[in-house]
């Protein structure tokens, strides 16, 4: 008989948020989950890990085939500590992280707390998928980012993919019926231009509060996961973290 | 006359760190500075930005040409603090993140305050330039990062290049003389294998701390820059931040 699968779930949201308790419905169809997650909100924490304190784990509840854990680091430490401090048992079959409260699409990936951790699971020796929904909404409804995401779960893990296989998956608002499916993009070329806030707290002190737009750098390209959300479509972008820009070589050649 | 060039300083190991210092004495041979970094240390800060809580700012000391500031939130937040609220009060020449205490090779790329920092300024249309000691003690020699920093930055300003452009420099722990000169590389395959220490406080409660090693899938390939550091070059890697695993297209239309 076939070993039941096991499904590391994880997200920067916290372990209460509404779309973590989305992503361990989607991961249980497939097998038994660990799920583990920051104990506080920890979006955009991208990659980061915490090197200079010490992290308090909590098991939180423990139902068939499920077991959630906090943590109090980052949510990278999250997947580190699952893997390395043997949380999960045995191999595990897939990392799921998310579903996020907001678009991760195009450059958010580098800031995404949701794709810092997705990305950091690819490098354990299974395929690793974010999911995203683009509602910052603590109540957002994540029907639609629950079917979809089921759908991409399932043909991974059906297909036992070459590895490291990392996915970048954002699904827009709107009800299941009107996205129009899945669109495989490019990650959209653009970056974020921000204003900070400025105010004065109760004693006088000037402070700044980070806000900001994305600027996108090619709004009409169909091949980038913006224009696929834009358009209604599920976009799925595959993730790899070689970041060397290998045609800015002959420059430095030229000039080192 | 030629305006004089204007050089933003930022790093992830905090405004008092010695490597901070020796940025700033690179930049200040070819500018005016200004120099933003964190309060308290951001080692392994990644990308993260603060969404959540508001910042405080400021001014450290300012002598003739340099301008110091704190700013406590994350290295990427100093700089976005920089650019959009102008405390470089017109177009930034070059961006210097570091010089940091410690390796940024390989796949540290993604987990570097320093190399966040840095990827962030190539945003803002100029040049970036990272640069790291493989040396994390805060006595750290820095003779030899500044003396090829300073070359590397010579070399970038004089070309006028095209942007973006953002350079990941590591220097090896070396006398000045040892270094056999810079080596132009990619980013080294390979991950970080954790080991959590675990404890217990005062209180009895366990707690986790972050420890580990750098596992190198390709030790002795020399295009790497662990190799260029391991045979005591300057490893100079160009960064890119589209992170689309193109490789993996058609595999995933043949699943999804």
């Amino acid at each position: 008989m076939k070993q039941e699968r096991l499904i590391l779930v994880t997200n920067d949201d916290g372990y209460n948020a509404k779309g973590f308790k989305a992503a361990i419905e989607i991961a249980r169809q497939f097998g038994r989950v660990v799920a583990i997650a920051p104990e506080v909100v920890q979006s955009g924490m991208s990659q980061a890990i915490t090197m200079y304190k010490p992290l308090f784990m909590k098991k939180q509840r423990e139902e068939e085939g499920v077991e959630v854990y906090s943590f109090s680091g980052t949510p990278v430490d999250c997947v580190k500590m699952a893997f390395d401090y043997h949380l999960a048992d045995r191999k595990v079959d897939l990392v799921i992280s998310g579903i996020n409260h907001g678009s991760n699409a195009a450059v958010n990936v580098l800031y995404s707390g949701t794709m810092g951790a997705a990305i950091e699971g690819s490098f354990y020796g299974c395929p690793s998928i974010g999911l995203s929904l683009t509602d910052h909404s603590p109540e957002a409804d994540f029907e639609g980012a629950v079917r979809y995401g089921t759908e991409i779960v399932r043909a991974v893990l059906e297909s036992e993919p070459e590895l490291p296989l990392c996915l970048n998956v954002n699904v827009p608002i709107a009800r299941p019926e009107e996205l129009k499916g899945i669109r495989l993009c490019r990650q959209t070329r653009g970056y974020w231009r921000e204003e900070f806030y400025r105010r004065e707290d109760p004693h006088g002190r000037p402070y700044f509060w980070l806000t900001g737009e994305f600027v996108n750098h090619e709004p009409e390209c169909d091949e980038t996961d913006e224009w696929a959300l834009a358009n209604n479509y599920v976009a799925v972008v595959p993730i790899q973290v070689d970041m060397t820009d290998y045609k800015r070589m002959d420059y430095l050649k030229g000039i080192l």
